[in-house]
C-alpha cells in the first residue's frame, strides 16, 4: 500500500491512497484524514485504506498532481537518524583521520522533525558558503513503541518506509560535532519522497529490517550514485530498539538509515558529496567536487517512493 | 500570567489560566482549548486569557488542584537544550580533563520532545546502573521564529518561561558524546513544573533575556543547591537565534538554558549531580555523592513555576 498527502492548506494536509502506478488517488476517510491520525489508531486504520487500495486496483480513483503533494508525513514528532553504512564512515575516517567509532553501538543523533519538506519544493537555506550538501537515505515510521522494547519485537512496529534526502550543512557539521552535543545549524529540515509505503508493497526487498532496493541520485541532471540499501550494519529494528532504550516512541516517529553507502563505492557512486569528496581526498590528497551552489538540482529515486527532485535557493529569494 | 494544562484524558490536556496565588483556575476558551493552539495564534489568543487572568484576579475561578495537572506543555515539536553556563562546563572540563569548547558559540542538542513529564508523575527508568541525575534548567517557548532571525528580535518572540527537570543518564552520555551525534539513550524525557509564566511575570527577574532567580533543589528533602539563573554567557534570545540560523522554529518551540550554575558553587550548590561530583574529583580526587537510587525524590522551585516534586521508579515497577 501506497500512501501520500494531499496539500490542503493544513499544516498536515491530507492523506490519500495512491495506485500501484502512482497516477491516481482515492482520499482517506474521516479517522485517519492525516497520515499522524493514521499512525495514531493503525489497528483501525489500516484496514479502512487497504479498502481503498483495492478500489484503486480495479480502476477507481482521480488523477495525482504530484506538484500537489506535500512530505506523507508534513511534520513528526520525533526524527532520528542513524548512520548504519559501514563503508560511509570508514571513508570518513580515512579522510580526515578521526579515530573509529565503537562498533557495538548504532550511531543516532535527533534532528529537526516539525518539518519535512516535499519532493518538489524549493530548499531555502542562508548561505553557499555552509558547504551545502544531500544525505540520500531511507527511513522507517514506527507505530507506538515501548520503553525497551527488543530488535525482534520493534520489527512488527514498522508501518510504513520512507526516501529522504537530509540536507547537511559541512563547514557547520564538524565544529557542532567537536562539542559532542551533535548538530542543529548543520542539520536543516529534511526532504521526503511523495510516497510512504508498507513494508509488503517491497516485497522481497524488505529483509532483516533493511530495504534492499538501490537508491539513484542525479545532481543537475548527472548520475551520482546507486548504491544499495541492503548493507546497513544494523537493521531499523535494530535501530528502534537503540532508540527505545530509554524512551518511549510515539506513533510517527521516523527513524532514518544514514547515508547509503555500498563497499563497491568505486562501481556505485555515493548517495552525498561528502563522501565522494572523502574518496577524492584519499585518492589524490584532496576533494575536487565542489558543494551545492543556489540553482543546483537534486533528485533521488529508489523503488516505489517516487522522486524527489528540488532545487536549491537562498533563504529570502523569489 | 500563569498557565497550566489539566489532565482530560487527551495527549495535549486542557489550558487553564491560574491565579498569582496559584489557587483557583479559569479554563480557556475554545479557540486555545489546548496551550499549543494558543500559541499557534497568540495575536488572537492573548487578549482572551488576559481577560480571564484580569477575572481570576477579582477573585473568580475554581480551586486548582496540582495534582490533576499535566506538564504545561504536554509535548512540544522541537526541543533545543542550550548549555549557557560557563561555570558548569568548566567543572566538567577541570573534572575530566577534556578540552575547552570554543566560547563563541553557544553549545546546544535536540533532545526527546513529544513528552514532558507531568511536576508530580513518576520518573520510569530503565537501570540505577546509568547515572541517573537531573538537571534544573530554566527554559522559554516561543513563538514562530523565521530562519535567520536575529538576537534582538528573538526577544520578542519569547512567549513563555518555563522550570524544566532535564533528567540525564551520566553513564551513557560520554559514550553518546564521543560520537559527535549527541545523546539519545542519555537524555529521556525532562519533567515540567506545573506554571508557564508570560516574560512580564517575572518582573525585574526578567532581565536581557535571562531568569534572573535562584533554583533550589532538594534530593530526598535535603538542600542540594539555589544558584541563580542570571548567570547564562548567552541570553535566551541568543540561543534562539543560534537554533534559526538555518531552520524555522514552530510556535511552541521549547528553549533550554542547560543546567544552572554559578561561579560561588561552594556557596548555593549545584543543580545536578554530575557537577557536585565534578567539584568532588577536583578537591579530593574521587566523586562522593552518588548518582540517583529508585525511590530518590527530587524537588525544585523557583519563583512563580511551582513546584517539581517526582520519585524515581524503574521501568515497568508498579
Amino acid at each position: 500500500m501506497r500512501l501520500a498527502t494531499r496539500a490542503d492548506g493544513s499544516r498536515d494536509g491530507a492523506l490519500v491512497v495512491v495506485s500501484e502506478d502512482g497516477a491516481r488517488f482515492l482520499p482517506a476517510p474521516a479517522p485517519c484524514r492525516t497520515l499522524q491520525m493514521a499512525l495514531d489508531a493503525w489497528a483501525e486504520a489500516e484496514p479502512m485504506l487497504r479498502a481503498l487500495e483495492e478500489r484503486l486496483a480495479v480502476g477507481e480513483g482521480d488523477g495525482l498532481d504530484a506538484s500537489a503533494l506535500l512530505a506523507p508525513l508534513p511534520r513528526a514528532w520525533q526524527w532520528l537518524d542513524g548512520s548504519a553504512f559501514p563503508t560511509h564512515g570508514e571513508l570518513m575516517q580515512r579522510a580526515f583521520n578521526s579515530p573509529p567509532h565503537d562498533g557495538d553501538r548504532p550511531l543516532m543523533y535527533q534532528g529537526l522533525s516539525h518539518r519535512f519538506l516535499s519532493a518538489t519544493e524549493d530548499v531555502r537555506l542562508p548561505s553557499e558558503t555552509d558547504g551545502i550538501d544531500f544525505e540520500g537515505e531511507f527511513g522507517v515510521i514506527v507505530d507506538d513503541v515501548p520503553m525497551g522494547c527488543s530488535a525482534s519485537d520493534a520489527l512488527a512496529r514498522i508501518r510504513l518506509v520512507v526516501l529522504i534526502n537530509d540536507w547537511s550543512l559541512r563547514t557547520i557539521a564538524p565544529v557542532e560535532m567537536k562539542t559532542g552535543f551533535g548538530w542543529i545549524q548543520a542539520k536543516p529540515a529534511c526532504s521526503m519522497a511523495p510516497f510512504a509505503v508498507t513494508p509488503d508493497t517491497l516485497g522481497q526487498a524488505w529483509r532483516d529490517g533493511r530495504v534492499c532496493l538501490p537508491l539513484h541520485v542525479e545532481v543537475n541532471g548527472m548520475w551520482f550514485g546507486n548504491p544499495n540499501g541492503d548493507a546497513m550494519a544494523y537493521g531499523f529494528h535494530e535501530l528502534i530498539a537503540h532508540a527505545a532504550y530509554s524512551r518511549d516512541l510515539p506513533a510517527g516517529t521516523v527513524i532514518g538509515s544514514g547515508t547509503v553507502s555500498n563497499p563497491d563505492h568505486e562501481r556505485v557512486g555515493s548517495t552525498c558529496l561528502a563522501e565522494r569528496r572523502a574518496i577524492e581526498m584519499i585518492a589524490h590528497g584532496g576533494p575536487q567536487t565542489p558543494f551545492l551552489s543556489f540553482g543546483d538540482r537534486v533528485t533521488m529515486t529508489a523503488g516505489p517512493f517516487g522522486k524527489l527532485d528540488q532545487r536549491l535557493a537562498q533563504t529570502g529569494s523569489a
